[in-house]
């Protein structure tokens, strides 16, 4: 298996952590098992473990009113496969990339071979008719699936059968479909009718889907529009699933909710109606502000993780949840935010699975609210980062991938070969 | 038909302005004919629509810091009713009143003349889980339908159960359920038992329901619990509907929703999919303020409304809501605040019957937000009051019902009979 | 003074309403008689009243995921200057113009002849520290005013200052300042350290000022900036104002609020403590929206110049505020847009001004609340359109101005002039 | 020192964790000696930080639909001095005790005597005109010091002097007040006008503080008030407290604001400008909740006290606030609440004490934005509970303070000796 990143960097950047890892995961275990908990269990899940990376998520990302280029951004998607390649090197926490078309067009055989070089596989596919690609017959401007006119709509599902095909080559068993349909003014749209639209071509894409695939539609309250959105919340997505069949999915995105709104009791009821296809993580203050996941409110992600792993040790229905980054980074180095994201994720599980879900039951039935939620804080207040970085080390990653990743010089070296893009923004307001 | 405030005061009051309404009237017909609507057909529906005056709604509301009571106070349901039949009478337009049990528990039989005697009759009717009443053997402070404890939701199924016979002596024909039952801590509550546990006291419930009743669930995004609570949204509650069957349905009160959601996108959402039983209006700022209908944001109010015409006009399935009221009235004479509500929500029904609905489907399918837009407004800024002063004045109201009421000295009348009660609050904190 | 659409176009199309506007106008002015208003006392101050029109508004907006270009858009300021025109011409409403620096860099005394041809002047100017111009020294990826380099800091305050000398051979009295400084990540900045030197660097730019000049600073909750910005709200804004001196004022966008925040009542404290600079009007639902001026909540417009209006007639101390559109175009013509928009904005003026002040007060000094608001329905109720159209008529503008500069087909033949631009986003997620 | 729980009760629960304990605090302060921290420094701090208990505190909380009463709730003032004894001997955390007049009133000479039992001080006085006290003159139901008519403005105001004279025989020396006024319709109130006699009155109540007290104004966005709220956000809190003079501060409740909100960033301006007074510590999801300091979001909870560490450290001016805890329990044992509430309050700060403030000043100055919020995580992941436990059992607590109260039956004890306290709500809704 090629990597990006010399294996002596890593070596090297892992012997100065090696030792106070070793005994401070000896320490934990210690604690751990006073509590009942076999560390090795927690790290053997931990292990198996994975989150995919947006293939776009390893670009700068920015706002309508400017984007502020990194050094030695992806050209192409070869470029981001690299990339790719250097967070899961280095976590081993990401085996698998999630590619959009078009931007991500490229022969699949190629993309193909360029991913299995760095042994890394693909996880669902993403369409785009939320913007006009160069030489597009029809343009979105006025909505995709949910298009008054039918010629549109065609175009729209044209494009996501086509995002099947190229994912079928990859190996891929899942599309998730996000539009950006809805309305900027009040009356600009008939609900019911574009909703019927958008059910009826959503059908047409699910039929064209293969048998072992699974459906993810995503959800989200605004943006990119701002009176009224297709699919706007859970309760639209569920309908969704429900309509198109068992392979249909609700995709949840943790900054696609209105304010305060209880997220982890979302996933729960997808899950207990067995139409919890999986995430896209990030974190957010004010909306879909795409953050670094567990940066803002870390406990609210440890929360979601609670509900996952409690349909896990149950043995839910139809539960196998996709695990995606979908993030933008216009302040960091995208590699670093995403490793770090990535660590996140899996911390929130870790943690998740040191709940004492018997006793915690047991407070649940005796109404005993202090000592449950306590028994929820006695999980997430341990500091599980021994068992993620032995987790890393184990599979041949670094102890500090950032540390490491700075020692590589991996961003300097490709921004000598990758020519500055350009600023953009700026006229969008 | 007996009436509260002497037809003389009425008359007189109404001497004052009828023939400034009737110029207004005319006036306003032929501007609507211009627009080829003819007045009278307007009128003719207004003066059809009805909104339920909820029982507890004429007493004085407060909050958890403090209540401050009004003069002449209802001391009973009986009080209640005649409070009730003064809104009516002024008003023409709430024909029916929402019983509240316990809290208005009577006779059935004594409670049914006294509201004959004004010719009212009897909306859905309200159970109460969400406190406890007194000598009540279980409490409610852990839960009702969704308790852990099978005693507790046996307890809580038995009371609606009771409500459906108290309501079927009345004449009702349907129970609207809202419980308070949710957590204020993380792990307090484990989300999907707790659903279970709901779903099956529902269905108890579901199956003492008469043949011709109908069952309205009620969600609330928060307020009593804090962290989670049982029926928080639209998606839940479409999902008890749909579990119940099909004289169970989702009734939306306009403030129990997340900040900035598209409450009209939710309601075409259940028309659509045949699930809208009923709103509870009241209008809001923060949350579940309970405010006056209208006061707030009328024109969220005229879009609702927008979309209750479309379904009438286009012949929805399994639709005919049911309107009441569900307003605290903290600083204004409860039965003021209740007149001018229920002429807010009749306005908003007029506005939206003057909808293009043509030219606005035309508009839609040409992609031309601003004319679609502008097509709500036009119809939106149309001053509809003359529509709804003549349909008061034919019915027999007053055209302007707080200048009657002030003059038939109503309330310095009961306050006379009626001690005062105490003020409450400053110790829930 | 030339204008872009032939007079006879605009007569023509005014020659179908006139009849009608006047007599509605007459049934009007009778109807305020009853009321004791002057209809054409209002008249008088709707025709005295501006608002200004953005530059970069008459272009179509996008939003991170994608712009959807219209036809004919404008290929520099002067094309811009040439949009303003048509919307002044056809609503008398929009006397000047606001620039946007560098956007809108040019030679200023052929800028101002290009404004002059029209009879348009300019309102504020505005700096851009938020995006990097081509070229630049120093990137503002992290931060203009408030960087932590000194030499950034230092650029920016240089460009103000270019922004005021620009200014002032136009003609302009007023800088406005918005940055998008502020921070993605708890502890990416210190809020102390930054906010010192924001104002540091403003009290450079202020002292710069013409004696005769005014300095708007601009408060954002967030966007670009997802986790803090430098000046996110009223209250960090008039510490800025007040620390600067009596020229610095605070300038409202009615988008930058947190969600439920009471607007009118931030512009009541700053008008009564000196410190109310003007507005950027637009509307909202969810965040900086950037929609249509009152097409989301028309009443909160209008309870917005509900309190311009007392401070007006009351002679509120340093009270001359500024009024601007700002908005983002996405999906309609931006000059229709823009018309509408600044109609809705004089509409809501107009209604304003009917408000029965006197007995406003009386029915608060009573707390008579159910009177006090119905004071304020009443105003808002009557439907102003025959003032705000005769407003137009009298000016030489056209009675429906879409009506007009649709049958001008204007934007057929600037289309044809002006080669399609780039549709964009796509990349920035 | 009278203890309410015999120390036998605490030294047996003590002899089951101490030897955990002390490897627990050996370990940790090996890692923090690693990261260059001295482990009792930060010991030394926490001993030394307090948080004041709020009498009303003690008794079950409820909402406007119902308050489910515990056991042996407090009966009076001496019975809550008793509970919060119980508080501080267990945990060590809360010297203080807040009063609220008039739930509290009594003879002065005898509460100090009361709580000198218990080595017990008093925190900050707070007045109550937010409610009507029994045998009120004149009633509050339209405002207090706000109020269109002077004699109910007098009234507010003596009734805080009363407030402040009370306070001195107790020792206290500071007065917090909070005021409900506000209004639940547009155009009930004149919002200049309102704030104008607020700040006329509070003058009053100024000029009677003494020189060595300190007054605290309350800022809240709503509730009682449902449209506008006079003292509504920090920006009105910090007029107010400027107007008023140094001994004015800013009190900041983290409930009070709107969603979204940067509290950690509001926290900071106060600092800066001087005009930081206080918390009310407690948690929030949706609104004022009033949830258990901590348990919604603990590293919200963390940022805020990053800022204290941070102006701490650094010597910010007039930098000395008060903490109190101000929560409603609703579903828990109060004092088991309030004492988990304030180790949790504790953690936060010691947490905020292990953040390398050399490291994260040098990220911050090189836009290190990635390794600035991990310097922030660092420090919060570090589970710092052997430092607050070894801080109880230093100071004569227990080192597991709900085990310790759960042991000494103390509630079950008094219990027996207070008689239940009614449910109540189920009217005001």
């Amino acid at each position: 298996m090629d990597t990006m990143i010399s294996g002596d960097v890593v070596e090297k950047s892992n012997a100065v952590g090696e030792k106070t890892l070793r005994a401070d995961y000896a320490s934990l275990g210690e604690q751990l098992d006073r509590r009942g908990i076999a560390i090795d269990a927690i790290l053997g899940k931990v292990e198996a473990f994975g989150v995919a990376i947006p293939s776009w998520g390893v670009g700068t990302g920015g706002t309508r009113f400017a984007r502020f280029p990194g050094q030695g951004e992806p050209r192409d998607v070869f470029d981001k496969i690299e990339d790719c390649a250097v967070i899961n090197q280095l976590t081993r926490a990401t085996p698998t990339v999630s590619l959009h078309i078009p931007w991500d067009r490229a022969d699949p055989v190629r993309l193909k071979q360029a991913a299995a070089r760095f042994g890394l596989g693909f996880d669902a596919m993403n369409s785009n008719t939320f913007s006009d690609a160069r030489d597009q017959k029809h343009s979105y401007k006025f909505g995709s699936l949910s298009h008054a006119d039918a010629a549109v709509r065609r175009q729209a599902v044209e494009h996501n059968i086509e995002c099947i095909e190229i994912g079928r080559t990859l190996g891929s068993k899942a599309l998730t479909v996000w539009i950006g349909d809805g309305s900027n003014f009040p009356g600009q749209v008939n609900f019911a009718r574009a909703f019927e639209r958008y059910l009826d071509a959503m059908k047409d894409i699910y039929a064209a889907l293969p048998g072992d695939w699974r459906l993810f539609s995503e959800h989200k309250m605004y943006e990119p529009a701002f009176y009224s959105t297709v699919v706007q919340d859970w309760g639209t997505n569920y309908l969704i699933a429900k309509e198109l069949g068992e392979k249909a999915y609700c995709l949840v995105d943790l900054g696609h909710h209105a304010p305060n709104v209880n997220i982890e009791m979302i996933v729960s009821r997808l899950i207990q109606f067995g139409k919890l296809g999986g995430f896209h993580f990030n974190d957010s203050k004010y909306g879909d502000d795409d953050l670094d996941a567990g940066s803002i409110d870390p406990y609210r992600l440890f929360l979601v993780f609670n509900e996952l792993v409690d349909a896990e040790l149950s043995g839910a229905k139809d539960f196998h949840p996709a695990h995606m980054l979908d993030q933008s980074h216009n302040v960091t180095d995208p590699i670093e935010s995403l490793m770090l994201s990535a660590v996140e994720v899996q911390r929130a599980y870790a943690s998740a699975l040191l709940v004492d879900r018997k006793a915690l039951a047991g407070f649940q039935d005796e109404n005993d609210a202090l000592m449950a939620t306590q028994t929820l804080k006695a999980a997430y207040r341990t500091d599980v980062e021994p068992i993620l970085a032995m987790a890393r080390l184990n599979g041949g990653g670094a102890i500090n991938p950032v540390a490491a990743y700075r020692a590589s010089f991996y961003r300097q070296k490709v921004a000598a070969e990758r020519p500055a893009s350009a600023s953009g923004g700026g006229g969008i307001v």
